[in-house]
């Protein structure tokens, strides 16, 4: 039995991580940490839970919370976790990090972006990034996994097969994603509001939105140079899923059923990958609640212009639920234990 | 040309009162005042306002915000209506309280709901309910309007033509209210999120509710005896529109067909009164974005038990339309003058 | 391993059904069955099964649909059970309807709401009620259930401990529900659509829902008297979910906590029943995707009067969960199996 | 006084057209075309009438609908409007038609898209593309409107001065765009039901789309080349509001606010298109029930890429505000006569 605790037990994706963790079987949750409700019962605060999870928030700094665990999972906002990391990793504790500070490879880039010193040199020597689809080998040696951003997670794995077979011209990447919500967490701000989203459509992060360099950084490691891509996310009025729209050229004559048959070879073996058959696009419901990725392909041999579609829960694949997977496979448990959802429609 | 000045002006009711009077032909706004956005343009605060309204948003506090006013609608939280207010009264202003500080009769009450102090006796002698329907006449006289609120415009209207005629058993009286999300106005809120409010439904306000009160209130004063409710009000993932489905008992037999008569009898010269006709009931889209308030009747004559559903726009008709309506009556115009709208559909 | 077959497996309840029956680890699903989808890809239907489950829809007569069953669920509009239902106790299956065909005990009564021949009084007798909280022990020796509405479940569920202790008014119950669209099926009406349902409430079903004889049926025999309620449906502009609020007269005085304990022992033993304390009142977001049914209580001492909450996921502990709670009782599993969810949050 | 007939006057667009039409104070609506509420009044099929349009429906083949019509509305679905068309230009009748039957100006590409039969070139030769913002000359001069479908409406806008100026490659324009569900009509479709829309998102039309040919028509006769166009268009779960982002390359460095000014020059005297200033992107709510088009601007000087974001009402600047624009014109009223709202908050 695997003993986990969760560092910011109460934000949307501690919670969905609770949840996950709380129904799977070789996993026993020993601490929920929280900036807020502390010595409130994690039932109160999230009475969904009420019969089912009987544990009483801790302070996230109270090393109680950790003591017992095999695996901490970090859940903080940016910056937070470096210094909880570290101490941690002295514990020799296993740890995923959900938040953003382990991503980034070049501290630069990181403090460009987020304001803020992130971890130096020494300390991302020890991160991998958790994506196990590209990161598997890696991943299963690692003690620091930096848990991707819902947004990079689809933009990689929508890309990950033409830029490795080496099929596209990198310089024309668009990324035209979409969102629902919970993404922006539980924090209060007018724009996550009901009576602000609701009824609305919007591109937002502009210039530039912080999952962009974690895209690029990744893209880049696939195709063996640097790439830039154009990155729009937009709000969609619902609360979970993502869908990203990836449009790109093909460096020669492809038609629909080969494209589709690369990524199917690609992905063969991949058990959260589901690349559709010719005709059918993915719909963020059929992924809701699960740790799917479907993706979906449409070649316009015309002007031999790619549209590929990718579309994931961005509280599961896209944060809690890839986590998880993260945790099997640094815990030698099977890599799709506790995630075999499916997903609830209407 | 009515020259009119609106305190708070960029909460919901606020905006929506700039809305319906900067398309009000008898109208000229010269004044917006606030207290976050103090010197930003109105129209960047809210983009829908490009290009429409030119005015700059001024301090609440600052005098020349109502200098040339004639009318002064004051759009507050309540306990922060009563010094404003008595000073606008002493220059001669018309004022429209959008607020709850004078819409109770008993400065008692007012403290036990609302834990602050309200205004005096002497005070409220000046305010007049605002409820046309109810109260045209005394409306017409009135320098200081306490506008009524959404949930009791909802109650009162569903319940008026009952208690005048003394119809029904008053100690039986169940008001199950259902309402969209911008009552709670644009303040940050947890339960006020997208992720919170979409997909979910509940009642909220219990014990009791702070319009509970100012409904009991009215309908004692129309049925010349004390009445005490139940109020349940419950919260539907929608941003605008307010149902109250009605329970009471009628003291004798009715068809439907009679009450129905009734209402409409009573209603018959209200311009924004609409009694459906037998076996209709209303729908919240059918009067968002209008004054209307429509009402639906189905007595049960097996029990004696009679249902009365009414449906308005809680923003209009319970907030800023109705504010309008009362101010076309203070100033001796066309009561509908700016109010004749269609609800937008689908 | 118990062998299930689903017989209107392509409707809304049916594929919830699936999913549930799917990850249920002592079900085997046999065969599904259709109208209009024979021959296709279940996940072709519905791709959210991609990967999952591989079976092939037959038609809903075909009889090899059921030859391997050990149980039978029926998932079919009014009026279409009763000759399959017959044909398949004559094989010795066990069978449960998720229609309305067998839930009235008088063929009058059936045939007064819902306009056609339903099953006579000998087809009748063999046919348990299926709410295991209050049909228990019955449910254990039947061959055949019918499984309850939403609207009645949510009502009994509400009402059950104050009728078995005569504690309340029987003349005086009004039971105010609320629906997600859900309910009304995949077919395809105008009132369904997502451009008409958005952004609306609406009360429906006037002048009586066919659920209102279900539900006074079975608070009769509660109660041990005949008991005529006022029901008013709702419809909210949301998928899934259903809360009652129900208004009741106490028949003496009790405060808060006292019907709060009575609720609790009366359900303590219940594995899906969560009495919520004093102060709590049932989201339907708690309970969506689980087999929960969330009770809230509210007692007004000032009139004696009482109001309970009750909410459930109409196609869950409404629908398909129960059903399978069912099948669990009938086939000696542990009652709970396969229905240990958790609500996904936010 | 303008008199106005419409045919078709009870789907979505149709009932759009009534809504504006009934608050413009230069125009009588004489007739109202149905195909299935024949008899009905109008107020009965949309009860948000009530008491405003008193209309009874009649037959759409009805002569009497349009004899004392000045102007024609024809709101069909394609296929249907050749030959009422036809008849109406001989009764000198002004027509606008709201379909797609008269938008392409090629028989050929018409039949390709829509499989069937579109007016031949002599009755082509008659209608004007009603984008007023390009071609308001000719609109003046025309008899026949082709009202734009809303797709192009957003790209052709959101393209023309950069085309008009050749300012970018032409081989590289992506059109990403995001709809209202509203935009598909009231007609029943499994797709269309709450149910399967909320909380979901997808795109949908591939392999084309049959805006997509207007679209090109209209950016090469701009351009003076033959584009073709990559175009998505996606679901947002949400009734009304339409967003395209659209992605090309410059052929020469600009900046951003360069771009900005080049928009602000074009659509310097337009009423209904608002330029946004740098950092302020569209959302669809900003321009709900209005007729306005909102653009957006970020150039990527790093790539020399350009993202142009526009976003309109589907069902006003889309469809029907857009038709009584375009009577306006050919009516010699004041462009901007009755079409001067704001949108509705929140």
């Amino acid at each position: 039995m695997i003993k986990a605790s969760i560092i910011g037990a109460t934000g949307y994706t501690g919670q969905e991580l609770v949840r996950i963790l709380a129904q799977h079987s070789a996993v026993e949750i020993v601490g929920l940490g929280t900036q807020n409700y502390v010595g409130e019962s994690f039932a109160a605060v999230y009475p969904h839970f009420r019969n089912i999870v009987n544990l009483i928030c801790q302070d996230n700094e109270n090393p109680r919370l950790v003591e017992q665990a095999d695996v901490v999972f970090v859940a903080l906002p940016h910056g937070l976790s470096v210094g909880i990391v570290e101490k941690l990793l002295k514990q020799n504790k296993k740890v995923i990090d959900l938040g953003a500070d382990f991503r980034l490879k070049s501290p630069e880039v990181y403090k460009k972006w987020y304001k803020v010193d992130g971890p130096d040199q020494e300390q991302l020597a020890n991160a991998v990034y958790g994506l196990p689809e590209i990161h598997r080998e890696a991943i299963k040696k690692a003690n620091l996994i930096a848990n991707p951003g819902c947004y990079p997670t689809t933009a990689i794995l929508a890309l990950a097969p033409l830029l490795t077979d080496k099929m596209i011209e990198t310089a024309d990447i668009i990324i035209d994603s979409k969102s629902g919500v919970s993404g922006a967490g539980r924090s209060l701000k007018t724009g996550s509001l009901f009576a602000e989203v609701d009824s609305d459509f919007k591109a937002y992060g502009f210039p530039g939105h912080r999952h962009a360099p974690e895209i690029e950084q990744e893209l880049s490691l696939l195709a063996g140079e640097e790439i830039e891509v154009t990155f729009t996310p937009h709000l969609v009025p619902m609360t979970r899923g993502m869908l990203s729209t990836v449009y790109t050229s093909l460096k020669k004559k492809y038609n629909n059923n080969d494209i589709i048959e690369i990524f199917q070879e690609f992905y063969r073996d991949e058990p959260f990958i589901r690349v559709l058959p010719p005709g059918t696009y993915p719909q963020t419901k059929w992924v809701s609640g699960t740790n799917f990725c479907d993706i979906g392909i449409n070649c316009d041999q015309r002007k031999n212009k790619l549209t590929v579609i990718s579309a994931i829960d961005n509280l599961f694949k896209g944060a809690s639920g890839q986590a998880v997977q993260n945790m099997n496979i640094i815990c030698g448990l099977d890599e799709t234990a506790g995630l075999n959802k499916i997903a609830i429609y209407p």
